[in-house]
């Protein structure tokens, strides 16, 4: 009897499983569909809808009025049985694309796809076409580094802060000291910009296991220092994120930058040569790398301008921007670093950097430059951080 | 001269600033709108829409047609100058909630809220109403654990595989070993669920600071053996994840759980005691819990049913499925664990559950009970978590 109990309690649980499933709300409606051509299907499901169109970078690019940055098109997509279609005119390029959709005049993200990346307050839907360089922003059966969010104590800014801290495959047992980059997010951008936008966490596991690029430790820290976290990490809860950003381009994250390394020298296994550490950013990001390897010159043997701001903002007169020149021909004297700028030619920034480019020539200090297509883009950035990676730490 | 060119570089740099927050496309509208009173205003811009409804948990709740599980209701929301709003009509008790609109028959997001999560393949806007018990959902002031993405080898399974693992504040550099909880989600869940929908981190965070819960590590698995991550993070690429889940609840996830304990034991500093472990679930982790603490009785000193799936699903007659009246006679004889199992009054799963306690009962072998309203919902499965913790590793 009691065994009878026991089978009955340990039989089959299909209607579990099935009632729960009744529980999901699954999307029915593949979208997108990336097709054997290299084409893309996007449907949405919206019987009552008057006008759908896809928006995204998928779409053949158009110049802004100003000329100065790319705005993606509108394509309009036609209805069929409640079911609105796009198909792309012509094969993607290897990339990783974002899109959204306008139906009626109001953007949503679509139903069908989970993939979504946040940019600032922007979510926009995502997938890949694979081939070329964009294989490497995919997940590949390779071995995985660690990515972990990670809080420091930030004694000048009275904050508890969040990093996101990437260790290499085996770091948890190597027992090997590793080499550090400190990798710089945009304005508006944060902790998670560069593993979630920038696919850094893929194109190092791949790099690394192509042998491209040394085995590192890399440091994603967020440069707005009147925030712990990105937005809803920190304790200012589920609030909408603030869009001012008083305190970044003015000194105070640069000065404070040795707090992160020493954190990150004291809790991980790092190498600390000047010629073990890189610091790396894109837009704002490239600008605090700009000014914190000038103002620390022994601390980084390796500096990354991604589309970088370069004039200070805020507070031109702080410690940080005052005496560039000497600091320049400090850093750029005995044990001069591995200096890469790149930016796009239809870069809003393209003219800060051509002058500061003029600068380093005007005094002969030795640095590499890639300049590329388009404007301020992730996809530039993405691009930029492969082609930095292998040079780092030789 | 060279100095006016190197000032000319280094000053004010508001126009990039400016430029740049041209590209981001921030939402101006504000919603939700937690007011002072505790109740929330939902808005949507949307003018040429005909109908706009909210949905979700924040609004009263019916049961389903069957009774079995609740289904959120739909209110509708009224427009001014296209602008569609919607105020809860009392205050909302302290919780986590999520919402979304439905435009004209489309579900979509809240545009202006960045907060979301996803289930399955359902993503979610959510905001947490403070006070009470849902303080603890929230990120405080408080020393925060880190939480890693990291990868581990099956061997049984030839896959690489990814668990989302919580170390405690102070892991790094304490030289501490600490015991170890495995937390696993439902059918159709993944690595993430625990950290994301149910807010574990925070929950970890609060109750350690707060001296409720002990300092433990934390470790998230993905119960799905075809897949080796969450949807777009496992090397299937940014595919629709599947609905099928073949490999569930069928003894093999179970059978090779070791593999997984053996490599947190190896790459953690751990308690490696029966009486250090513990391993909870809700739903089919809670089932995976149950067999794999039976199966394995010298592992874990503490087990947690949430909600929990009680039958074998697929293959009943699997080695971890059988000769279960002498396993749990075995588990439950010496150094028997701590076993607490909790489920709502309205789960589908109640009468499966109610059969196993009877099983227990009928044995005299001792448990902790608790029942509480609604059904098989993660409102239920955070308040589980919030009250296993602190009876774990006493």
């Amino acid at each position: 009897m009691k065994r009878i109990l026991i089978y009955a309690a340990l039989a089959a649980t299909a209607t579990a499983a099935s009632a729960q499933q009744a529980l999901w709300g699954v999307p029915t409606t593949i979208s997108p569909e990336i097709n054997s051509d290299s084409t893309v299907t996007f449907r949405l499901v919206a019987p009552k809808a008057v006008k759908v169109q896809v928006t995204g970078d998928c779409l053949p690019l158009v110049k802004g009025p100003s000329g100065e940055y790319i705005i993606p098109r509108v394509a309009d997509m036609t209805e069929t049985d409640g079911i609105w279609t796009y198909t792309t005119p012509s094969a993607l390029a290897p990339e990783l694309y974002s899109y959204s959709f306008i139906v009626d005049g109001l953007k949503i993200n679509d139903p069908s796809n989970v993939y979504r990346i946040r940019d600032v307050q922007t979510t926009s839907d995502v997938f890949i076409i694979g081939g070329g360089h964009a294989d490497i922003y995919k997940v590949n059966d390779v071995p995985h580094g660690t990515v972990s969010k990670v809080w420091y104590d930030s004694p000048s800014l009275d904050m508890r802060r969040r990093l996101t801290v990437y260790t290499p495959a085996g770091y948890e047992t190597s027992g090997k000291r590793y080499p550090v980059l400190y990798l710089l997010h945009g304005m508006g951008g944060d902790e998670n910009a560069w593993s979630e936008l920038g696919r850094a966490t893929q194109i190092l596991d791949n790099l690394i296991a192509q042998g491209k690029a040394e085995p590192m430790i890399v440091v994603m820290p967020n440069g707005n220092v009147d925030l712990e976290a990105a937005p809803g990490e920190g304790s200012n809860g589920l609030t909408a994120p603030t869009i001012a950003l008083p305190h970044t381009m003015e000194g105070t994250f640069e000065s404070s930058f040795p707090e992160i390394v020493n954190f990150i020298d004291k809790n991980y296994r790092t190498k600390r040569a000047k010629k073990s550490r890189a610091i790396a950013g894109l837009s704002m990001g490239g600008f605090h790398s700009l000014h914190i390897s000038k103002q620390y010159p022994d601390m980084f043997g390796h500096v990354g301008l991604f589309s970088a701001a370069i004039k200070p903002h805020g507070n031109p007169n702080a410690p940080v921007y005052t005496d560039s020149e000497n600091k320049l021909a400090r850093q750029f004297g005995k044990d001069a670093p591995l200096y890469w700028i790149g930016i796009g030619k239809d870069d809003f920034l393209y003219k800060d950097n051509e002058e500061f480019r003029s600068v380093l020539d005007s005094k002969g200090y030795q640095y590499t430059y890639v300049e590329t297509p388009g404007g301020h883009i992730w996809k530039n950035w993405r691009i930029y951080l492969s082609r930095f990676l292998p040079l780092l730490f030789k």
